[in-house]
């Protein structure tokens, strides 16, 4: 069963570019990075080729902005860094009825999806996500939703991971080696 | 003198269910639960009813939106938590007027009387509260208000707890244990 | 060359209380305070009237709100402690044009400029920010360019830093000596 690692943190924080670091270290300089963007104008055009231009040849690029189940199994790197899980997420939300009863199971169902997927990998898979709920309660409703589901995505990723990184200023604390446990 | 334990965190860290088992450990199983929500709204009392659900008996529930003060004595539990201390001070906030000039005075009468309740109480009192200041400057100055009072609630809590726990993505860290001392 | 130090945490975290101890302990009871505020309105100058109050005679005062790069140069003490890198930022920014092509290259600049000085200077140089990237995605582009910037001189600050202290709730931990190393 494949490891997992969390990498978190709020806006650069420098999370993806720790992500990035440590996937080459652990697969000895190659990885593969699944990307999760979807671009919509040329503000994330301009942020996806900043971190494009930090790819280089090392990575096998994949893009996964739906249904990355299916593509974890086509990746044959020992390494999977998949960025990021709150971009995904968002993809998923936006096609949703936010109104609809189910809306929580089937987040639910989404979240499992993607972990079982990452589980049954043979690679080690780290996931780049976002903190969100650490600042206001958001106004509108759909942010809300959005600010409960990841920080829950969250909490389920770092429930599977060995090791859960939380970065702040560029430097990433392994949160979990220093947890209480009861 | 009770010990008082903070447990904070944003939204959807995991922060209320690591207390709840923190509590009924520290408890051998049984604890009092101090909820504080008011209910506006079907949001809040769905999001009330996720929490009761996972409380069944191992808890004895009270109930004060205002005047915990007054509750902290009638318990007889040897755990308290109490959550939380975010939801609190914003019932609190929305009976002030925000351009009284003695508001921030008496923002620190309410937040003494809510510390000193739970230090003269005889059990172990777990407070429950949110991180919000780690987002952008909010527009309204109710928000900004909130979160400074938020902010220097948790600074007050913490500084008579003994233990200070931070939860991230559900993995709670004891920042006290690890804190600098100048 | 100086020693620096970065101090960063939320709105009401507790950072600049813990940077004032800390300058004052590093620079037996004598340091430098440079301070980064432009006042505004009525709100402001309450806020800098508070922070001034607990600064004493212990204090040698500077005002920079721009151009610290020149302040640091005149400092005769031990210890400067530069409150803070987001206001003097937001001073920045507020005098620029968004839309223009080199702003990134600009803000790059800047913030080296800021570094360097630190660097240059014979004393321990301590530098308050606060973290705006863990709320949701704002919706006007000032404070997404914003919270990118401010997240992006923390880390070069943090890089350049001997100690970087996250405070929450009153809390320092200097997370650099617990940082994963890669």
């Amino acid at each position: 069963m494949a490891e997992i690692i969390l990498v978190t943190g709020g806006a650069r924080s420098g999370k993806s570019t720790f992500a990035e670091k440590l996937a080459l270290k652990l697969g000895n300089g190659r990885a593969a990075y699944i990307a999760t963007a979807q671009i919509f104008d040329d503000e994330m055009a301009q942020r996806v080729k900043v971190h494009k231009s930090r790819r280089f040849n090392n990575w096998a690029n994949f893009e996964a902005p739906f249904d990355a189940d299916k593509i974890f199994p086509t990746v044959t790197e020992n390494v999977i860094l998949f960025d990021c899980v709150t971009m995904y997420l968002t993809n998923w939300l936006l096609t949703k009825n936010l109104d609809a009863k189910n809306i929580f199971t089937e987040f639910e169902i989404f979240i499992e999806k993607l972990i079982t997927a990452a589980e049954k990998s043979c690679a080690t898979v780290i996931f780049v996500s976002n903190e969100v709920g650490a600042g206001i309660v958001p106004e509108n409703k759909l942010a809300r939703i959005f600010r409960d589901f990841a920080g829950l995505a969250n909490q389920k990723i770092a429930a599977h991971s060995e090791k859960v990184f939380l970065v702040t200023a560029g430097i990433a604390v392994d949160i979990k080696k220093f947890a209480e446990r009861i």
